[in-house]
């Protein structure tokens, strides 16, 4: 899979997509990394990239063509374009499976402007990764990222996946316990400790079931 | 405000924390970011910061330890403690404008495992960016951080901070254009063009009530 970045802040992206999985799934060649600075595509001599909004009011709106002249530079067969918007589609786990398989992925990063509505006839997705605002679209990319890529067959390894369980399951993790048997006063329930697995395997449905009802009941409508 | 980091991966902050608004925010004085790898607090050998789960099961669980001893190490008088964790309340403009009056904000971020349950004693939140399963909670720690500190006054410049709009007027935003008047056969809607303001708000407020209706029934309902 490629991974096409449409963004102003390229080295914003450094840190995250050179450590742990991201970075693991880069060096076993499965998915690479395309970081493009559409200000190098802006068709204006200071390489501007935004302009006051038709029609007056606050703020500035991203120009078209620089995002247009960077999708004509790629050149992309078949690509998924996803427009990082507060309007867009709410990401959840499904979205990142769809995404998993594709050949082909670009994300077009605003920061604190609006886009031009033009920018949109490019688009195959409009996407928001949550009920908040950033300040722009780089971190909304690179969450979609990490939540795609490590869904790609080879990424992780089964110790890893199995942590898939939170969604896969539509009902919130049980709780777990690790060594030291009795922490600072806290002690690990006895149930798990017992060797009964049939017990344990009670227990941490109940538990699970009683965290979803108590926290994210919308989880057991679906 | 202080924003400390309890993490695996101090290194995947650096572009994020170090660009645009966030920087721009350390800067000024407004914030500052203490990055804390929590592996230096381990009690054993190793730093070893994860064990098998009592009960057994696939995957490690985060030890209790590390965890417990670096935020005695950091003794804050009354933080925010913040665990990312898909089972947590989901995160919103409104979590965001909270946490903006904090003076220090904790974020715990596992990676790819399970938290020992006994820290989750430490917390006041426990809090999920979206229903998506991500590697850690690094790129939502993140992900909070911007939406949070673009909120505290004297981070963002009022041109920048109209873009609030999105989420604070309930709706989502209206189309926008700006030059050229006509790109590639598109133009740009003649009633941003003809000077009269009172149109033009009342075309903003119909595309704004359309878009929302169409993609995001569910804030008109609120």
């Amino acid at each position: 899979m490629n991974i096409h970045y449409l963004t102003l802040f390229p080295e914003m992206y450094e840190g995250v997509l050179n450590t742990s999985i991201l970075k693991r799934a880069k060096e076993k060649g499965i998915v690479d990394y395309n970081l493009i600075n559409f200000r190098d595509y802006s068709e204006s001599k200071h390489n501007k990239v935004d302009d006051y909004p038709y029609g007056g009011g606050a703020g500035m709106v991203l120009k078209p063509e620089p995002v247009f002249n960077a999708m004509d530079a790629l050149d992309l067969a078949n690509p998924r374009v996803i427009l990082m918007c507060p309007q867009g589609q709410p990401f959840d786990q499904k979205m990142a499976e769809s995404l998993s398989g594709e050949d082909d992925i670009v994300f077009i990063c605003g920061h604190y402007e609006g886009y031009d509505e033009r920018i949109r006839t490019l688009v195959t997705d409009e996407v928001s990764i949550g009920d908040y605002v950033l300040t722009g679209g780089e971190l909304a990319s690179m969450t979609m990222t990490d939540a795609v890529v490590r869904l790609i067959p080879g990424v992780l390894s089964r110790e890893e996946s199995h942590q898939e369980d939170s969604f896969s399951t539509g009902m919130l993790e049980h709780p777990h316990y690790t060594r030291p048997r009795e922490y600072r006063g806290m002690e690990v329930p006895d149930v798990l400790l017992n060797g009964n697995h049939k017990l344990i395997e009670e227990w941490r449905h109940e538990q699970s079931l009683l965290r979803t009802r108590e926290r994210r009941p919308d989880l057991l409508d679906d």
